[in-house]
């Protein structure tokens, strides 16, 4: 049994209206340090038997993200 | 200059019926391997100055998860 973590985040250059959103309301709750916040998505997987990365890697562009606008990331946990 | 990552997972006492839709995808898509998917929220914040980690907590406790049902961590990176 293997776990997997997949980060799923906007790429850079795509804006991020929920992140925005969340920087603009920290402020007002009197944390004043915030420069920026991304929001992404992220998957905890459990795999029957050993993890293969490249099967996960085509799991992750298949179906977790939008390679047009999203980047993956991709940890194995023992 | 800090980054710091928050990741907001559901309790695993509550149900999550968007990881069970991925979970039930997954086989259809030639992934017959998948035991179970969870997915949560990931958050990366840019902070001003040096991060403080219970300024984090708060700010994670407030704004970024609901504590009833979900849970946090928080990861300084560099």
């Amino acid at each position: 049994m293997a776990r997997v973590i997949v980060d799923v985040m906007l790429k850079p250059e795509i804006l991020d209206p929920q992140g925005q959103a969340i920087a603009r309301a920290l402020p007002r709750l009197g944390f004043s340090r915030v420069a920026d916040v991304r929001q992404g998505k992220r998957f905890e997987i459990e795999i029957d038997g050993p993890a293969d990365e490249a099967e996960i890697t085509k799991m992750a562009e298949t179906l977790l993200a939008n390679t047009v606008i999203e980047d993956f990331t991709i940890r194995l946990e023992q």
